[in-house]
């Protein structure tokens, strides 16, 4: 039969991954009782929705469950007090979130040009990998014009302040969401900062955020090669771009201006994809090119990445976005590409049963 | 009979309204020769397309021509050398095509949300205004994606640069366009500034550019509340602000903060114009409303501004804008709305002489 000096010892060996030290050191560890082969104690956690629970409490009873005469670990959890926790948590706290998050892939939105519709290729391949079983995250780099919480939200969810971070907003489907629009006292209040501003919004966005676990991160741009997208691409770590555009020459320019800053800044492109191609007519058959005929082809062509698709300009897309309800828009033309850019971004296939679990 | 020495002296009493000092004491006046009633004198100017060039030839007339005995008055012009300029100018010459210019209205065109027309609406109302006879310029405040030189121009012009300040490029119908896109090797350039350099730009584009006397500067601002907008609002004498938006509600969410930052900043809106408002099917009579049904009166009433028209989305604006030709496009539904704006901006009618004078 263990002592509870031995179990204290072995839960001495187990790190907490974000803090750096064990969990005996770190004070987590409460109400430690061996009664023969049942061993009980309580962890106390920096807080409760820590990303990496699951992770320290697996370990922590696998470290006790390995001691000779341990039949049975019960742990129960209970959060830091503001005082426990403060002489725990190093006094630097800027980035702790960032240093508890594993995000997977980065991956930008951009087009240089603003209305072509970034947000909701950002929105709707979200949604996509999410369908496929994949964790997501949205980040809303927009910060002076967001448009990702009116996609996702009919009503502004309050966010959670916690000691470790702030947590993102959480669609119907799971896909978590950070904007600026989640800190406004109102959707539409002007958001008046110059550039300096802005750039740390988004920096915090990444380091102040506690995103957890996910498979990939989208980040939607604002329009223009300025200091928003100079964030992302300098201090975020964007495994790669994907360009949105409209069938207009003019905004084919402006989209080749960005596709040269992401070529200047050594990122890497992983498609174009083309929004508002046509709109159909109410007789389901005739076309209108309302921006005229597509330049997308040449652009994909002289910068060198594939044209991912083109999707129509259809009422129910704006209808069903204003309303906050863009996991219930179809979308069937977007699964092929939200699968090419999972598969060029390198993401791992995900199982049908994380697809059933992820689904709520 | 005048002596050459009267004539001198009535030529002192005339000032160049920017330098401030009389013309023979800044050494403009050369080869004076009375010969009986007739004068002639040569004027050596700073620059020549200097934009003041009438008003002080028309001075320098009338001073001589009011002297006993003097019957005619012949002025040849020619431009000041090097050094003979650097005599005459003052050493800061920072601002100085500012000091020289006659600006009547400057007009903003925003709507915080990108691609709902912006451009194609300041381009619109510099069009219909230079129609009605008045003289326009359209200052591009929109610097990482700037739009208008492709509305205007084929090919973009050379631009040239003078000791005073940098002339702007002409349309062909006589409208005065500054854009950075008229300053890079190519218009599919980037521009990876943050937004002091962003700021700087715009101010040069209003200190350092001779636009001459304008009835009304339309500036096209970029999407978004940050620098440009700041810039334009903060440093330029704006004496209002038109509102650009699409039907779409989440466009209608963005344009209701470029409101608040309007009204912020102390600025007076002059109304709201809807673009892309519906598409027309080919049979000419079925409306598609692309971006579902419009939210824009909606936000009119809100921000207390009338709507001052709806733009249908025309897949020639597209083509006609691509190709650089946009004062090709009829635009009969811009009419009535350009003349609600001049009435609203203050701007006195263009008589039906100055409007045949300006064409070309």
């Amino acid at each position: 039969v263990a002592t509870v000096e031995q179990v204290r010892q072995a839960l001495a060996g187990v790190q907490d991954p974000e803090l750096k030290r064990n969990l005996v050191e770190l004070g987590m560890v409460h109400d430690l009782d061996v009664r023969g082969g049942a061993v009980h104690f309580t962890l106390a956690l920096t807080i409760l929705a820590c990303p990496l629970r699951d992770k320290i409490i697996a370990e922590a009873r696998a470290a006790v469950l390995s001691l000779e005469g341990v039949e049975t670990v019960e742990v129960a959890l209970r959060e830091m007090s503001q005082e426990e926790r403060q002489a725990v948590l190093p006094k630097e706290e800027g980035g702790a979130a960032a240093r508890l998050n594993h995000i997977g892939r980065v991956l930008a939105v951009m087009s240089g040009k603003g209305g072509v519709g970034k947000s909701l290729v950002a929105g709707l391949l979200a949604v996509a990998l999410r369908r496929e079983g994949y964790t997501v995250g949205i980040l809303d780099a927009d910060i002076t014009g967001p448009s990702i919480p009116r996609l996702f939200f009919d009503q502004v969810p309050p966010l959670r302040n916690t000691p470790l971070g702030i947590l993102p907003a959480e669609s119907r489907t799971g896909i978590k969401v950070m904007s600026i629009n989640l800190l406004l006292p109102r959707e539409d209040e002007a958001v008046i900062w110059r550039g300096p501003l802005i750039g740390r919004a988004i920096q915090q966005f990444w380091d102040d955020v506690l995103w957890g676990d996910l498979d990939m991160l989208v980040v939607d741009l604002p329009p223009g090669t300025s200091d928003a997208s100079l964030t992302v691409m300098q201090s975020l770590p964007v495994g790669g771009v994907l360009l949105v555009t409209s069938p207009q020459g003019l905004a084919a320019m402006v989209v080749r201006k960005a596709a040269r800053m992401v070529q200047q800044m050594g990122g890497r492109m992983l498609g174009v994809i083309e929004n508002m191609s046509y709109a159909l007519c109410p007789d389901g058959v005739t076309r209108l090119e309302v921006f005229g005929p597509s330049h997308t082809q040449e652009i994909a062509i002289e910068v060198g990445v594939p044209l991912l698709g083109q999707l129509p300009l259809d009422p129910r897309i704006a209808i069903t976005c204003d309303a906050g309800q863009i996991e219930d828009y179809p979308a069937a033309e977007f699964v092929p590409i939200a699968r090419r850019v999972a598969e060029t971004a390198g993401l791992r296939p995900a199982g049908i049963l994380e697809a059933l679990t992820h689904r709520r």
